[in-house]
């Protein structure tokens, strides 16, 4: 079970080498997670007004290809672990011609308004195990 | 009076025209007001943690030169209005060489933090008031 | 005549006021006249492929509502001058409920790829006026 | 051998949870890095200029503490592997007060104004070669 979400590269996102600067990536990974748990009937934007938040406490990323201006990406997003207060994605970032461009995981932790780490909301953390497919 | 900031283009801040991305210069703004307010004696993170935060109700930007990457840029802040609940800045931006790159203004509101109008702070307008000279 | 683009507001788009952060409204005017470019049948990467780049030479942005996270972003871009050298856009910038959030305007220059003035290219100037409606 | 960069983090670095927003973090490594090579003499402009580029291949974070608005960022930087065509950075971040947030390493790799990988500048190598610590 995956998610694919798709967007164009924007300009402000290229750098002068003449492609995508690399910590834009992070922030298509949240992309592909945010909408792969819309995907699941909630939205992360009400989960934080809940009370929960998902910090990142870890990152990967390997680039092989660069992205360009205009590129059309797509990220495919699988839930690869869930632990009671801990989830972890995988990424796989290419163009919608197929060209396989970066691989990420990043591992999110359940955090309290005040910075405390704490569980999943019980149906956010069902909804990942049911699409967990360990990587 | 004004406040003079500096600072090096990051690489990040490029585009693949081979220069500064243009939205960044809003940011380099922010910098120029924020270290005017801390030379002021306080900070603009202490003034919202008391309640009140700064929002940036219009902008304007004319832009000369381009910065480039590595460039040491020196923005100037100057102060050109305050009235009970609004506060404007005047910006000249340019490299250590003294070569101009762009003037910009932003007009900013005292703002609570349910999102309603309210008067500047007494300490933060007694010292802009000081520092203004009309534009 | 005027072109609307739809997208989601991202994660890293907000600041810690909760809303997003000024700058990044002028990331979607440029997506907002991207699309439009498009929607002449060209493209704006093919465009600067062939040696014209599209400089912002002024930006004037008016803030009325702040934008959150998750909203849907609808903006509305409209050609209001075309000159040889030049053409200026206008942006109604709102959510998909119809909530009027920012109004803005940029003015471009064409430039040659070592950083001279240039003219537009024909097929892009004439696809411009085509569309143009004076503000 | 290592090279300490500082800086503050920006209002438009902060997210909605009230800290900086991940992505940035790579940033800062950037800055470390580029902070580094100038101390050995030389800048990371004049090698892209002189025609190579060091593209980042991979990188990983971890985050243990939010940095937050205002803070002093310290951002040390080490050199942990070099190769003909390869280096490796390895990063601590942290505030002025000694409180460590992050770690990091970005593995980078020589690479042609055409994007084919080739060899690091020997001046480069050599500087870097003399910082080298292996992690």
């Amino acid at each position: 079970m995956q998610h694919v979400s798709e967007f164009r590269v924007r300009y402000g996102e290229t750098d002068q080498m003449g492609v995508v600067y690399h910590a834009n990536y992070l922030v298509w990974c949240e992309i592909g997670r945010t909408d792969l748990i819309r995907a699941l009937g909630g939205s992360y934007a009400d989960i934080e007004r809940e009370g929960t938040a998902l910090a990142v406490v870890e990152a990967h990323l390997r680039f092989m290809r660069p992205a360009r201006y205009d590129d059309l990406i797509r990220v495919t997003t699988r839930v690869t672990e869930v632990r009671s207060r801990v989830v972890r994605f995988d990424y796989e970032i290419g163009t919608d011609q197929g060209v396989q461009l970066a691989t990420a995981y990043t591992t999110l932790v359940g955090m309290t308004r005040d910075g405390r780490s704490t569980t999943l909301p019980t149906a956010l953390r069902e909804g990942l195990e049911r699409l967990c497919t360990p990587s």
